[in-house]
């Protein structure tokens, strides 16, 4: 065993704390990582504070993670000793099912394993994830990163970025379409690059006159306030495709009828129960809602690659280890712009 | 003018009882038929109740007309006298939109005209429709009834019909696929015998063991029980496409689940507002639901040519228009298989 020092919530209540935890030791197909960085998703809160009731404490959040290869398995030929990687919110799937087979690892009828909180064969029985000195990962769930990314703001592309640029591309976003993105958060900032990177014309759907501005300035041709009904009204039919990234159940139908025929709304953002469905602006326009979830390892190497050529990172504020919880508190009200990241050489056992 | 007998509903409260209405006289792009059958729809029942709040009294329902070509405006080519046609939900459009443009009259951007109680230049100022001696309607509305096809039968094609073979056609249902056809009704006993005719391995989901049997008997290849939590486990991610034909709100989150990686369930049965949406089972598997509306002219005349070749006509009763009350009570407790045809020489203006 390794042992490797992580920041840990304990039970639900605590705070998250310095830990030391173990890794597995290298098999042949491991990669080890020395963490430089690591993304702070609305997810690693949720499961911080057992919201979704799964967490096994202790539970080490963290699933944007950005660094350096340290050690390889005898098995894993395509990457080299401190080579930068990345890893994202899957760390295995059954390699065995169609979705698997298609490599759509992000589908696996079994389930894909989470890099945090899955079972593992790792000592404690389920797996630690980001916000750690270093993790051991299955070389197929480890991302090169291509030179020229600035390794902090590309931490939530491994999430985040993926997240938005699988359905944007899934859906064939392409020049000559009209996208929204509806939502201006840590999904959303990127989701407007990658549609403007990706040739479409780009919309901002917000309640907010001041994430309308800060929209127009990350890259969108537009902004529409949904509360203001006559610009709603102007703009029915309008869109070939929404990507909706608010991570709170909401009212679905104001939106769906801004799409064209054929138009699809896919959400990536509010994942459960959300409020009552009126079926017909689907009925009368032959419209869609989807979802959609990460992307799928081949799909995030392609978007790495993407967003190295297009200059594209999220916008994040870099916080030190222990500054964690007030990131969190911050998270919760919306005051960031739009990524927490972790210098991981501020964390050290105490 | 030219006058003919129909069946009305006056107010909210009335029966349907014989009225005398006036047509329009024949325009040069119009056709008139003499109608042998008219079709029963419940949306019929929603009109003559005035349940959708928009009911224009008096209004004469009927939108799955069967009849023969009594008389034919001077621009009409391709019709002749005598020749057996049909009609059915929409009778105009704005020809000008991107939507018809498409020859996809059904989602006119401004709102085809439906074949009653829509605002027409005819007496009255609100179109009638098929319970009714015959009509008068623009020829790009009417539809030829290819012969070897039983007109009382293909009268419910005309709306049931072409409201399933439409989506099944848009999604591709073909040979290796799955489709579920959800509910046993008017729609759904035809969403069976087309997902059979285009060849698809098509299973019948319904709460109801009687109508499990039934629906084998119409032509599914197996029947689901939807209350049956083992059976819908052992068929999740078995479906490419679910025909989901209830015509109530009710809770989608059950089904979504049997659908394969990027399968579609299309409503096209209950419009408006419905259950509480769970998008797990949209993101967990890239799944989607859509709606659709009847379906474009072009569609429908194919949809007959389909039919005549596949020698499938509705499962229907035929009745007199002055049992069309009983007819609504007996649709209003489900007691019918699967739809009524009013022959329409019994009407007679009293």
């Amino acid at each position: 065993m390794s042992t490797t020092s992580s920041y840990a919530a304990q039970s639900a209540t605590s705070l998250l704390a310095p830990f030391k935890i173990d890794r597995r030791d290298l098999g042949v197909n491991d990669v080890k990582i020395d963490i430089e960085f690591c993304g702070v998703c609305h997810t690693d809160i949720h499961y911080a504070k057992n919201e979704w009731g799964s967490t096994h404490y202790p539970v080490v959040p963290g699933h944007e993670i950005i660094g350096k290869v340290a050690a390889l398995g005898s098995a894993v030929k395509h990457l080299k000793i401190g080579q930068r990687v990345g890893a994202g919110y899957m760390a295995g799937s059954c390699h065995q099912c169609p979705s698997c087979k298609a490599h759509l690892e992000q589908y696996c009828l079994k389930g894909f394993t989470t890099i945090f909180n899955s079972p593992t064969k790792d000592p404690g029985g389920f797996a630690y994830g980001g916000y750690a000195k270093n993790i051991v990962l299955d070389q197929h769930f480890v991302l090169s990163v291509p030179t020229g990314l600035d390794p902090a703001g590309a931490a939530p592309l491994l999430c985040a970025g993926i997240t938005t640029y699988s359905p944007l591309m899934h859906w064939g976003v392409k020049p000559g379409m009209t996208v929204g993105i509806i939502g201006l958060g840590g999904l959303g900032h990127l989701g407007i690059k990658l549609s403007h990177a990706m040739g479409a014309k780009t919309i901002m759907i917000t309640t907010s006159k001041t994430k309308a501005l800060d929209a127009i300035k990350l890259g969108a041709d537009e902004a529409l306030i949904s509360t203001d009904k006559i610009a709603m009204n102007r703009m029915l039919n309008q869109f070939d495709f929404l990507l909706n990234t608010i991570p709170v159940p909401h009212d679905f139908n104001p939106y769906l009828r801004l799409l064209k025929l054929d138009g699809t709304m896919c959400i990536v953002g509010s994942i459960g129960p959300t409020a009552e469905l009126n079926t017909e602006p689907l009925v009368y326009g032959r419209r869609s809602i989807a979802g959609s979830i990460v992307g799928s390892i081949t799909e995030t190497q392609e978007m790495l690659y993407f967003c190295a050529k297009h200059h594209i990172t999220a916008n994040i504020e870099i916080i030190k280890m222990n500054e964690i919880n007030v990131a969190f508190e911050r998270m919760l009200k919306g005051d960031i712009k739009y990524r927490f990241v972790i210098d991981m050489s501020s964390l050290s056992v105490t």
